[in-house]
């Protein structure tokens, strides 16, 4: 098999790798699309361990089935699925008590181009395939349900974390492919009022198309201040951080209402020991303001329930793709392109006609 | 003041009271749009009581402020305001332990046209005014308000009980007003498939452009069976009781899926000592699904979540009103339209220009 | 292998069987001690089917490995381990999406004497044992693990379903193993007042024992009547039923108050096409009671949270024991005891010294 | 009226002050016990702020009724009545959609010793006398139930925030009276294993009295690696913060589990802008941690609950104390005690015979 990876941090390229075995619970799929993500390019570029030595990247992938594993039941070769990038083996006990997302461990559900290879190759590995992968719609397109698998996954649970609730004022901090799918979450959510926060021209069109109201953006000012005006004063029942890092979860701090404000977290915090949250409108975690944060919930139900959304009508992720690429090789400038984030980009796909 | 309302069971017509004295934390309005229920007929025709001799009906209304108690702060004379049908005077205990709508003995939220007169009138009395009513926002029209008071509240009160979770499989039973309501609250609370039952033309048509994407009729055969085929045999993961009684009751227990399908009930049952619960399904509620049912909640703050869900767009509860009238003598014809439920009849409004 | 069964319908006894195969994510237990259940008495006498032909009965069971497959990562022989009587085998997707009872059909994590061989025998097959055992603590006599792995575990459920919360009024009805069981298990979520309804003298001492503020008997009255006399007239706010059928469930619903309260149910209704729920003090659902139930929650996690309790000295569910018996061929008389049911029996055990 | 109370910050005596005049939902009470607590302390020598000019101070109290305004129905002249620290008006519409402790603006609930005179005097006035007070039961003394205004709806609080469940490993961070109560709460809410960090003997026995299981003194070396050693290296399900300021948040933080640990801060963390913390431990939220922060709820029902459970002899938070004083006059000792917390303090009390 062929894939683009990393050969250690800051070097990238094309691997040559043995084809995978498959384990009677995994399926093997060819890529059908593939999308890069900014947290391939943070894993190339700013991450280092032995872990990621020869390490194909890539974790948002639609794929067709080459091969079955003996006990997959719901799957056969031919077959179009749907490839969450968080996919735990459903074999942990903790499965049973928490998130599966950290099932025996913090973010063991996150396999893909960290401890095993990613979807950037002309091979796929998926396993406990029939608790993770789902059939691709007959009416969703690739590119949609490429969207799905991370993008919207994680952009809607923000308005889970947040637990917005009808007629909730809601503001969504960076209007990137996740914050547009976190104001496409939250109006469907039954938010009333959505502020998003952001400025470049496609991205607001799009965040305004998928249920924006407001848009704020620090070019006009102090974020905090026009957030507090937009809200008489009283700030928002529910904040999601889909981008901006510290600055952005202190803004949400200050603007979540006391007494019951929501913040959800979605973006990672990394090369900090210490966050540093502004104590002033928390008041040590006694103002009833609430953080919550987390990997995107991954399996196979996860994305049936995102695909039936799209199959209904409800959101079209697909508007998303700004950039589209054909090909195996194509994934190179794919990436390159998500590394030098020109201004009217929002999420380049690759198709694999 | 004059008003339309029952003598005793079965005879309506119109009433003269003395004006009413407005108490320290009341507002006296006059009415800018009301809106007959066919819980008004139900009540003037099906009810008995000595609480019901001589009453004014109706519980649905818009208004404007006349006088305002000493005590009311947040609203005085002019003002145009937002009355739910559920006014509790949140002075009782048991706001701080259960639901709003029982506070201090069953449905005690529910004074208009039971133990105090209603809104089918020239003045309309509303207690503790600071905690019930909402002021009408300028971009949301009279027709819109008046649907949100009753229908909307209640309607979007079934996704609340059922719990409505992103992709879900949603059924809404009725396609009357709140079952309507119901359709658009599930769409805006994240159902995927959502399939509402009814056979009335102009309705399924609404039905459609709320979010239903499918319609089942008694007439193309079994209710369950249809359902069933529409869900690959796997039920619903939620199901919205709005109209249809004990029999649509029991296909929302046949039909919500087995180990955690969610039922809904917002239809009283009433002239029945005993319900009689189909066992085969739910077998003694060991099969985890679960019935939820009440009264609307009401109160100033749903009120202003209801208002801005309308007034951002999300939804658009005026289209449900298919009869006008105009003044306050048209109360009986509109009240009459109720009873006689013409075919094309969803909901009548009386407006005071 | 050799177990005590049904052979069909009202006929009891020994049969003969292949040893069990283990498969890879299963182990084989010998028995160390058993216990029989008033369900297995229902399995055996009234319940019909292909599927009770030549079925070993029994459900609950602690164990010894003697056999583990060759996937199991945390189970060797010579482990004595907890086997919850709720073993799913956790590879359904629907585990992902509702309750673990149901995930793939209805009971189907219910295999035990139902469409796999019980306990009743010199050989337990567990299957996805690593999911589904527990190591037996130090501190943890046989009779107290074996009491927690359906007692205990359904007991406690009834807690859950019924939402107490602290200084909540709390009414068990049925003081049986599982009621009693419902007794301690909500002491330990916090009920203040929790009043018993039973009669037979050792059941109300240790009704007591568990933490019953107050019994209720038949014999002084009605049931509901006394219910409300000590709850000054208001209700209770969560009522959990094991035991009592029909007739208790509807004493529940009549006494859990209005606006809030919460009644769970532990017992299945068999036998009957029709539930019928006495409307008048729920009126069709709309008085804000809601009715929850369920089969036991099993599964490892679960066991080891029971048993931490018991570990941790919080409750002692070996006082349930009134009846020993010891090694494999006194499981008969054993579940003779339990269809005789002799007035001072609780709960007979079955030890393998 | 005469109270001790605070002339400026750190000026502390006793002050005149005219009576109370009695509005329509109020009542005005003599004292028949009150605490010092340690947010009395701080308050008095660490505050500042015009409204902390003259103050009388003083938040915890039991009292009689000498005078009771004209709309207060539930309790009259000679009632033994049980005052909460939190006595918000509910009269602000926040509370229908939020925590009743910040209703209209943060901390408004806490007006005793705030922006009112507290409980340090002959007399106090209570407003919305109906929704916030409780009848003190007969078979519940004033020190048990002065006990429980503030340190048991405090130290309960901390399970709830954490949500802790059936056999959660609980790690309560400070054993002062809020922390010791935290110990007893979260054994009623169902924790296993319950670990108190602390090391006062006093204290020390109390906690393992009200349930604690394993101690943990920073003297025997590092809290966090002590914890993970008690949890075999998982980590806590819930960790309360009831003292220790940030260290302790972090070391909740540091101990809480991966994937679904909460964390309950108590603690009001003053004079710093920014929190700082760990990041190591919480992936900037990303790892499922949870931290939810409060001040405890108040109000009637609140109080009816927490009595319940002393009422019922769940728990008997009487014991924590450790200096009684006699008469208006010894508050003045009472407060410095306080404020020199010799080593075998845990709560001092006045009693007013």
């Amino acid at each position: 098999m062929r894939g683009f990876g990393v050969f250690e941090m800051g070097k990238v390229g094309w691997l040559e790798k043995p084809d995978y075995v498959c384990g009677p619970d995994d399926v093997i799929c060819k890529p059908l699309a593939i999308a890069p993500c900014s947290s391939d390019v943070h894993t190339a570029m700013e991450m280092e361990g032995p872990w990621l030595k020869d390490r194909i990247l890539g974790h948002e992938a639609i794929g067709q089935v080459i091969e079955a594993g003996d006990n997959v039941k719901d799957f056969k070769v031919g077959d179009k699925v749907v490839i969450p990038c968080t996919t735990p083996t459903w074999k942990h006990p903790d499965i049973q008590d928490g998130t599966h997302q950290d099932a025996g461990g913090l973010f063991t559900a996150i396999n893909f181009s960290s401890y095993e290879d990613g979807t950037f190759a002309d091979q796929i590995k998926v396993r406990s395939a029939d608790m993770n992968l789902a059939h691709l719609p007959e009416n969703v397109t690739l590119q949609q349900a490429c969207m799905a698998v991370d993008m919207m996954t994680t952009g809607f649970y923000g308005s889970e974390l947040a637990d917005v609730k009808f007629g909730d004022t809601v503001v969504v901090f960076g209007i990137g492919p996740v914050g547009l799918m976190a104001v496409a979450g939250a109006k469907l959510r039954g938010a009333g009022k959505l502020i998003a926060i952001g400025t470049r021209p496609n991205c607001v069109e799009l965040a305004k198309e998928y249920g924006a109201t407001d848009i704020v953006s620090y070019k006009e000012g102090d974020i905090v201040e026009q957030i507090m005006a937009l809200t008489d004063g009283k700030g928002a029942d529910a904040c999601i951080v889909a981008g901006g890092g510290m600055e952005a979860l202190n803004n949400a701090v200050a603007c979540a209402k006391f007494g019951g404000g929501n913040i959800a977290m979605l973006e990672v915090i990394t090369g900090k020991e210490t966050m540093e949250l502004s104590n002033a409108y928390i008041a040590g975690f006694l103002a009833h303001k609430t953080i919550k944060g987390g990997l995107c919930p991954g399996g196979r139900k996860r994305m049936e329930r995102l695909l039936s959304l799209i199959s209904n009508g409800r959101v079209d992720p697909g508007k998303m793709i700004t950039h589209t690429f054909h090909g195996l090789d194509e994934i190179e400038p794919a990436f390159h392109l998500m590394v030098d984030k020109p201004r009217d980009l929002i999420k380049p796909i690759v198709l694999f006609d």
